[in-house]
This record gives C-alpha cells, sequence and structure tokens, in this order.
C-alpha cells in the first residue's frame, strides 16, 4: 500500500506546531477583541461568480476550482467538450472555488448583508485560504489569513487603532516590529507632478524597490522604461527628503502644490501623525514615502510591518480602500483594514524562540497507572484536580513503569505522580519533578497547590 | 448586478453567531485540554485517494472534488471525454477532494507520522468538513466537527475518560443529557445466538428503531425481512430485560452463553461500568442494549448522547475501532472516540437560551466622540482601560451624539462614556448604563474598577 500524504503545498498541523500556532491566534484575537472588533467566519466555496475578476488575470488561474456534484458534463453541448476548450469548460464544469483571499468574501458579507449590520462594522476574521500558487519555502496552497477591518467610516482614526492593533500584537508576540506607513494620495500627487499618472503602476513597483537599488537604481529603472529624464529628475528632491516627518510634509507641500490629490494624501497623512501623537506605542513608526503595497484597491493610507530581527519582509500590511465593496454593486463605503501574516509570524518566533513555556506543553500532571487497584483511587483524586483547572491525565494501560515514564518524557510533561500502596495508606501522592529528578510526598491539596 | 450569495448549504456566520459559536468551541476544547487532548488540524482538501472508498459508495457521491490546477483534459484520451464518462472522468480531472470527516483524515495522519507519535496518541480536532449533501433544515454542505481521540491502548479507561469528558462539557454547556452506552461485541453475541452473523447490518438497523416501534415493531420487521421466526423469537427476552446493569449481564451471560465475542463484549460493558463507579458524573449514563451506531468500523463500545430538553437526537457520539488505520495498511491499532454534534448543540443552546451573558455581548464600554479636542484627551485614556483587559472602542467619527447613542445600542454594549468640556477639566468620565438609563461621574480607575 502507498504510503498515505497530503496534497503538495498542504500541511498537517501537528500538535506541538498546533499549540503554538493557537498561542499566535489567540494573542491576536484578545487583541482584536480588546479593540471591539467582534468574528466574523465566512464559507470556504464561495460561488466562482463572486472570485473571478477579482484577483486580476493571474489570480483567476490560482483559483481552486470546485466540480459541480452530480453529471456535470449533462448540460453542457458536446462540442465544448474538448481540450482546447478547458479553460472556459471549467467554468462551465464548476460553479464553484474556494476563497482565495479574506477580502473579498468579506466584501460580499458587506453587501449582502448591508441591511443588517450596524456601521461602522468592525469584524476580523481568521480563516485559512487556498492558492494553486507553484509550492516553495514559505508558500503554500493552503495558508491562514487573520484580517481585521472597519467599514463605514472615513475618520483616521481608525488607521490610528489599527496601528495600536498592530503595535499591541507584536509587544504580546515579543517581536521587534517597524511599522511604515505611507498614503496612496501622496503616491498619485508624485506621480501626477511627473506627468506620470498613466503610469502609476509602473512608477510605484520600482519605487517599491528604492531599499535594495537605491535612488540612482530607482532613476535608471525609470528611464530604462522610456519615462523623460526631466520627469525622472522631479523625483529626486522628494527620495531626498529628510527631516522629521513636519519638515517632510511642509517640503512636499510645495512640491507637491500642483496637484490637489496630493495636499489632500499630506493632510491625511499629517493628521493620522497628530493622532497617533496622543498614543504611546513600542514599535516605531516610520513614514515611509515610497511605501506603495501592491494592491490596486488601496485609495489612502498604507501600512506595512517589518520584523526587525529577522529578514523575512513583511509580517503584516493592509491599508484604505474606498470602494471595495463597490465590486458587489455597493460603492463610496470606505474601510480600512490589516492582515497579519501569520504563517511568517509563526517562522520568525520558532526561529527567535520567542514562544513561551506554557505554549508548548499540555498536560501538566501524568499518574502513572500500577493497576486496577490504583487506578480506582486515582480516578476521583484526578477529577478534582481537573476540577481546579489543571490539566491532567492517567496512563491508560497498566504498562511498566519504564513505558509510562518514557510516555511523559516524549510528551513533556513537567510532573509525573505515582500512587502505590503506600501512598494510598497514608493518603499521599509521590509527585516526581520530570526536569530534576526531584521527588516529594504531598497530599492532593498540596499537589493542586503546586500547580495554581 | 446580481445581489451576491453564498453557495446553496452554506452560510457566513455573523458576529453575533460567531461569539456564540466560539463559546460552545472553547469549553469543548477547554475540556479536552483538561484531560491531556492536544490540538491536530490536517488540510481542507485531501488527495481522492485517501478518501474514495471510505464511507460507502453513497459517500463517495457526496465528496466535494477540487478540479486539478491548469489544463485539467490535455493528459486524458479524447474518447474518454464524454458525459456518459462523467463518473471515471471526474476521478481523472480531480485528484483532490474537501475533507468528509476528520476521522478518514486522522487516521492517514496516525499513519503517515506513526513514527514520530508517541502512543497512546491523544488528540481532538475541531474543523469544517465538506459533504455534497441536499441541503435541508439542519444539514449543511459545510459544517463544523469536534473529534476527540486516543489510539493505541485498549484500555476501557479510555472509554471512561471520554465518558467523563463528555459529561464536562455538556455540564458546562449546561445542558442536560443521556449518555447511553452499548458494545458491539454485546450485538455480534445477539446475532450470533440468533443465526443471524451474516445478517448484523439489517439486525441493528431495524434494533435501532426500538424506541420508535416498540418490540412487536421490531419483531414484525425482522420477520418481512425473511429472518426465521424462532430466530426472532430468541431476540424477544434480550429486549425485555430489566434490572440493574449487573442483573442484566447475569441474564445475558446465559443467554450467550454460546458466543465468545458476546461473552467478551459482556466483560467489557461490565468493566467499563465498575470504571464509572469510581468517578461521579451529573448525567445519566444507559446502557442500551438495542444501541448500534451506523458506522462499519466500530467494533467495541458504542457512545451516544442525547439533549434530554430537546428532541433534537443525538448531539455526540462515537465508539471504539479495532481497525481504522488499517484502511492506511496500519492494522491491529485500536482506538477510541467520540465526536461533538457543534451544530445541534447550538440550535438547543440557541432554543433553551442556554448562552451566557458574556457570550453575546464584545465591548463593554463605548466612548462618544464629541470633537479631535475630546478625541485626544480619550486616546490615552483607552489604552489604560485596554491595558487592563476592559474591551473599549470610540466611535471613529465625529458623528451626531444620537447617532453615536444608536451604534452603541445596536451593538448592545452596555455602557457609554462620554467626556465633554467639563469632564476634561475635571478628570472625569460621565458613565452610562445604557440597560437603565443611569448615569454617573468617575474618574478612570473607578470606571477600570467598575468592569473587573
Amino acid at each position: 500500500m502507498q504510503k498515505p500524504s497530503v496534497p503538495k503545498g498542504t500541511r498537517d498541523f501537528s500538535p506541538e506546531a498546533m499549540v503554538r500556532r493557537k498561542f499566535i491566534f489567540e494573542t491576536i484575537e484578545d487583541v482584536f477583541q480588546l479593540f471591539g472588533y467582534l468574528p466574523l467566519e465566512t464559507p470556504a466555496m464561495e460561488n466562482l461568480s463572486s472570485l473571478l475578476g477579482k484577483y486580476g488575470e493571474e489570480g483567476d488561474k490560482l483559483l481552486f476550482k470546485v466540480l459541480n456534484s452530480g453529471n456535470y458534463l449533462s448540460d453542457i453541448p458536446v462540442r465544448q467538450i474538448n481540450p482546447e476548450n478547458a479553460g472556459k469548460l471549467a467554468l462551465r464544469i464548476c460553479e464553484k472555488g474556494l476563497r482565495y483571499d479574506l477580502t473579498v468574501p468579506f466584501a460580499r458579507y458587506v453587501v449582502q448583508h448591508r441591511n443588517d449590520l450596524t456601521f461602522p462594522f468592525k469584524r476580523y476574521q481568521i480563516q485559512p485560504v487556498w492558492r494553486a500558487d507553484k509550492p516553495q519555502k514559505g508558500r503554500y496552497r493552503e495558508f491562514y489569513q487573520c484580517d481585521v477591518d472597519i467599514i463605514g467610516s472615513n475618520s483616521l482614526l481608525n488607521e490610528a487603532e489599527l496601528i495600536q492593533v498592530i503595535d499591541d500584537v507584536f509587544t504580546r508576540l515579543g517581536m521587534n516590529v517597524l511599522i511604515k506607513i505611507n498614503n496612496r494620495k501622496v503616491l498619485s500627487g508624485i506621480a501626477e507632478i511627473m506627468g506620470l499618472s498613466g503610469m502609476f503602476n509602473t512608477l510605484t513597483v520600482i519605487l517599491d524597490k528604492l531599499d535594495r537599488i537605491g535612488i540612482e537604481g530607482v532613476m535608471s529603472e525609470l528611464l530604462s522604461t522610456g519615462i523623460k529624464a526631466d520627469a525622472v529628475e522631479k523625483l529626486k528632491p522628494i527620495l531626498k527628503l529628510k527631516g522629521s516627518n513636519s519638515q517632510k510634509i511642509d517640503k512636499l507641500e510645495k512640491i507637491l502644490y500642483g496637484s490637489g490629490t496630493g495636499q489632500q494624501g499630506l493632510k491625511e497623512v499629517d493628521t493620522l501623525f497628530r493622532i497617533l501623537g496622543n498614543i504611546s506605542c513600542r514599535s516605531e513608526i516610520l513614514w515611509d514615502i515610497p511605501l506603495a503595497r501592491g494592491l490596486d484597491y488601496y485609495t489612502g493610507t498604507i501600512i506595512e510591518v517589518i520584523a526587525l530581527d529577522d529578514r523575512i519582509g513583511s509580517v503584516c500590511g493592509g491599508g484604505r480602500y474606498d470602494d471595495l465593496a463597490g465590486i458587489f454593486g455597493m460603492p463610496d463605503i470606505s474601510g480600512v483594514g490589516v492582515s497579519f501574516g501569520a504563517e511568517r509570524i509563526f517562522d520568525v518566533m520558532s526561529k527567535l524562540n520567542l514562544f513561551p513555556e506554557g505554549a508548548v506543553t499540555g498536560t501538566k500532571v501524568l499518574f502513572v497507572n500500577l493497576g486496577a487497584k490504583e487506578q480506582n483511587h486515582i480516578l476521583p483524586l484526578l477529577s478534582k484536580i481537573r476540577g481546579a483547572g489543571i490539566r491532567a491525565e492517567i496512563y491508560p494501560d497498566h504498562a511498566k513503569l519504564k513505558k509510562q515514564m518514557a510516555f511523559a518524557h516524549a510528551k513533556k510533561i513537567p510532573f509525573v505522580a505515582l500512587v502505590g500502596e503506600d501512598e494510598i495508606s497514608a493518603g499521599l501522592i509521590t509527585l516526581r519533578n520530570m526536569q530534576t529528578g526531584e521527588q516529594k510526598k504531598v497530599n492532593l491539596d498540596e499537589l493542586i497547590g503546586q500547580f495554581m
């Protein structure tokens, strides 16, 4: 028989991995709830019509499609059923697809339930998504996203709140991060004064490489795309801007004088930093003018979070969108949200050994099973220990002591309790610290006290 | 534009529903962990080869199949691509399927990772499953299962532990239940002495109707399948058995004298009740001799839990299986597990109004937003309130007071905090109880104290 396996790009999460993953998810969730966000879940399958066209042509190809039940071919003209027509045929034989992200299902949810929701609507969503990407190191076909959004409010207070959420999450996780922010309207203004409004994407993709290729690199790449030298020259003073945020804003206000959008962007950056001035954040917050983020739907503030102690790149990101629900026919509703990269956070925390001890072990004490008589004596004790909220178990079989100790060792259970005839008659429990080997006799209350 | 929707048989879970669902899942999870079970997650998609043939012919039809990426038709001979061949073709164009339950993926996991696991292996798994069933009231195409299993131990202590888990879960949820147990070996013994070993399934399906159709109904249905009258007569005294469990065992021991399997089953029932005698359970535990449960793979103890205050039927069930991992080539490893029906539990608890208040509300206090100055004063206060672990938020926009109060009301936020010029200069906060309308002025410490 073939050794069983999982589909490529997917993973089992062992108890050891799960306990750590849950630590991350629960930390994030606790913070979300502290700020008034509530959970939402949407189905794994969406109608393909809800998904197609939302992620670009490349994204459409990466959607997992679910075959219709029953005879999926019966209503389809025979001439359409051939390999040359495979692409179009797929959309006839599959009505459903697996969700590709949490953003589009959220937009679909908001539009579908618009009359039942209280706006501003604050929700978080922690669920897996699926992409038929080529699997490689750190890239999976099934992975979790943790999204938090507020929709139906234009206030920049929301951006400030999300930055607080980010700061709080990474503080609790023990990760040092840099929070970079920018505003798409500032970038639009820059494109405008360069005369490149029609080439916004080309400009931002190249700008995004500034860290790696430097100012001169950016300039020459822009020139190589056919952009005129005098346009490119206008970018130089912007990239060389120095000083405090308010100094940068003063200078940019002059540079972007001719662009209403650019001025609006600067005003938003200014307001956001003023609000943030009233909040104490542990993480550094940087206005990063070349920061663009890839997604088309961002229209205002954009946010990206970088892990400082690992070169893994972005661990969280997001921004404001003014028309996301418009894709489902409900235009002009503004929202802002960020998404935490749980898989990358897991990798960083594993590498830096940031998981607390409690997130690694399960059971606190294992009772050795010496026989039926001892077992019957132990069972009511166990109920009391569990009643006090202490994770405890008894080895189920009357196996050799050595085997039971090996079990406790393999499961990293910190304490083993032994109850033999002597202990039964004395009303005591021998408690062994598996780390130090130290043993002592205690009564039930003392044992419970040990773990409280 | 068409109103967006979800695929039939699937559901969005609104924040209101999610908060309640999480209460159920977290309660169940807490109990699992208290007994030493640790979480496991497997991928949503499994190789179809792992799923096919595991759920019977009907089950195979209910598997959601995922279309292969790229040109799924390119390697397939043209003559095979036609509607008459749709069934076989589906298995060529789809290599993956969505998981149908958590049991088969668990067996696959155990066999695949057998060398890394410590046995007995205790795990729980709470994940959605998908079935292409005809949707109807209470039956969905996507729903959650909550499974808990221990594999690699024959001890009946495991069965007793799972019964404790069940009792503990339903006690915490506030649901009154009856825990019915039986043993497949006892049923096999009954079939054997009736001369019906080859008709085990027919017998158990009819036995299962005893509650509804009574002893005479069972007898006549058995006769109608062609079973001889003298065989059917042998069943009568068994169904009429009365008395305590030990009295029933004494009588059945004589009736099943000729069946080794039957005797073994009785011994197991006896041992299990002896162990349970050492444990105090809140729920009634009943030995229900006609209880069979449908699934083929159970070989020993079977367990079914009935909600007493609602006629919804079984809310939890399971049993011992001696060869589940055998389907993946690892025979003779015994396990036992139960599955909690989260969807039904949700329905019962909603109907009986069993959710505690805390499981319904999110934010504890909303700060009204009267303007930029007040907002700046409030933000540091908010940080301190959240720092104390209290869920709090500020309305993001400077909207009319009426609108902000309506927001608090719609979101069932119990307290609203008002900070205007007077409060700022006095260093106080006006706190309004939304239920009673009562207002009082408090300082920050008093406000925090209110929620601790």
